[in-house]
């Protein structure tokens, strides 16, 4: 470990006033420094509660002698179909894995529909199709849902919000608070594909081996690691809008832990690779929507991969990096030559709309 | 009751094939019938799922030994701001009585934001404090949420999404399938005001007596009704999007039951009937945000009725018609002077984005 200069504590505790006449930049839905902050002054300020206030990908809840989760979001992808996937698919992929990510069996989906006057009613019907071919995927159901219409030129065509429930078993124990100096870092296959993926089809670029999104129900994966794993499996997290570094920052200034990635060890293929080197990006933070990363008891982390190894989505599984016992919230990349570098949030936006 | 004529069932199971080149209307999003063909040609026909079908304001799903009530809008309203309350405020009360119309008890709401680059971030930030102070009022917690920014131009500020669950406590049965002739329909007070308030402001109209969105919680309200009534309660619906004679509707179809309204007893403010007047809008089609039309069996409707009486939202309740044997899904409304007509769906958009 080098030793870091002393700074400010990462976590979202203190609400900076905002400027005045400030505005929604799109840096606000980056999932980066812009999206904390407005995170931190306007909603875990206002609304004030402990559930809400541990940024988890869900939120855990006690209903009778279970434990629920529940979890939602709002899908803005354009263009609405992308090589892998389309914004039904990653609709319900996005939440089933947040609800996986709490360690919950998905049961149910709500599907809230928001549609620009104007767009092709059979467009309509092949992203609806999309969303129930995931779901039957996922095994979850869709069972209650909202449209709404406004006037051609207030939308772009359709955004989705999708909130789902599961049940966390008994025996699952998924937390930031659960982390512990030692842990190794997992993750199921090479990042940044779903970025590269939509980008090339938004901006019309061809790479010579075509890039498809990596958009899958992680609900059985994640089965196999926790039977694999059992309370080994301490965190769990999908990379998604902000890429690997963001989903380990998120998670490291949460768990008050320090953490190490192992460049070399990040399974990237080469035509993301290629991409990133082409359009300036960094991989790291390239959006994923079938990844997770998994932070892991030692003494259980070859069970846990042996297991991911043997999944036909993580054929690529790899120990990528180690929970370190500080300083809380940073985050450090080892090079391929072995030089260390600090990890930090995108302060802007990379790759706007992605998700 | 009259001899109508034949005409097929109005309950959603045949989809008709879309004609080529359709697209969404603004009517796709009035409640209406477009909304139901809409519902019935892309969403039920896809999605498949027995609890969807039954058109409930949710859907209800055992977890453990409990019932979980699950329930989804998305908010489009436009302004964002009106008499009697905001976008912020209308996201949480209704998912919150979406809640209880399926007669649970609210726990926790998701939130979803889609906001527009550009948006002032003080607008933002008066939003959710509005949310935060109807969900106190409700007596709900927002515990996770999403945020997603789309370019100027794509938006219209700020579109919010809640999901809501709830428990429904092991006493209480309350579905479209209890309705049984004899019935008595019952609401809480006048109709029509939130549509016309949000009209007023958006149109710029000044009424001689300014008109009041009645946008509130209806929990506690509900849970005087069911305390009252028991068993007795048989169907909840929020008169919403659609207004009454749509809520009424789409319940005498999925219940299989007919209904006759006395126009006479049906409460209207002054100024609401006369901006009706003036608009060629009809009352029993603008939307409402703080009531419930409850079918009640008559043992126990003076019981119900007087809780509602004794609730400040409930001051001028009252048994406004009666659930009949049929014909199945026809609803038909008794006029001042004794003539009848059938109130059938509305075909267009009388009021786009009022919720």
């Amino acid at each position: 470990m080098p030793n870091p200069p002393a700074k400010p504590s990462p976590t979202l505790v203190c609400p900076v006033p905002l400027p005045a006449g400030a505005a929604v930049q799109l840096g606000h839905g980056s999932g980066g420094r812009l999206s904390q902050q407005l995170l931190g002054d306007v909603f875990l300020s206002t609304f004030d509660d402990p559930e809400l206030a541990t940024l988890k990908d869900g939120a855990v809840l006690p209903i009778g002698s279970s434990r629920l989760a529940l979890s939602t979001d709002s899908f803005v992808v354009h263009p609405l179909f992308f090589p892998g996937g389309d914004i039904g698919s990653l609709a319900v992929h996005g939440t089933v894995n947040d609800l996986c990510m709490c360690g919950a069996r998905p049961i149910a989906l709500s599907a809230g529909f928001i549609l620009e006057e104007g767009l092709p009613l059979h467009t309509l019907k092949q992203v609806v199709a999309s969303m129930q071919r995931a779901a039957v995927e996922a095994g979850v159901r869709v069972v209650t849902g909202d449209t709404k219409v406004v006037e051609h030129g207030k939308g772009d065509g359709l955004y989705i919000n999708t909130a789902g429930v599961g049940v966390i078993p008994e025996e699952v124990q998924v937390a930031p608070n659960r982390a512990r100096p030692g842990d190794r870092v997992l993750i199921n296959g090479p990042i940044g594909e779903h970025g590269i993926a939509v980008l090339s089809v938004r901006e019309g670029l061809a790479f010579e081996s075509p890039i498809v999104s990596d958009c899958a129900s992680l609900v059985d994966l994640v089965a196999r690691m926790l039977a694999a794993g059992g309370e080994g499996v301490h965190v769990l997290r999908d990379p998604t809008r902000g890429g690997v570094a963001t989903a380990v920052y998120e998670l490291a200034a949460s768990a008050r832990v320090g953490v190490t990635l192992n460049e070399r060890a990040i399974p990237v293929a080469d035509a993301v690779h290629g991409a990133c080197e082409l359009l300036g990006l960094d991989p790291l933070y390239v959006a994923n929507e079938g990844k997770v990363v998994a932070w892991v008891d030692p003494s259980r982390a070859e069970a846990v991969l042996e297991a991911m190894r043997a999944h036909p989505l993580g054929a690529q599984a790899a120990i990528i990096g180690e929970v370190t016992a500080g300083p809380p919230g940073e985050v450090y990349l080892r090079s391929s030559i072995g030089s260390l570098r600090v990890l930090d949030l995108l302060s802007g936006e990379q790759l706007p709309r992605i998700c």
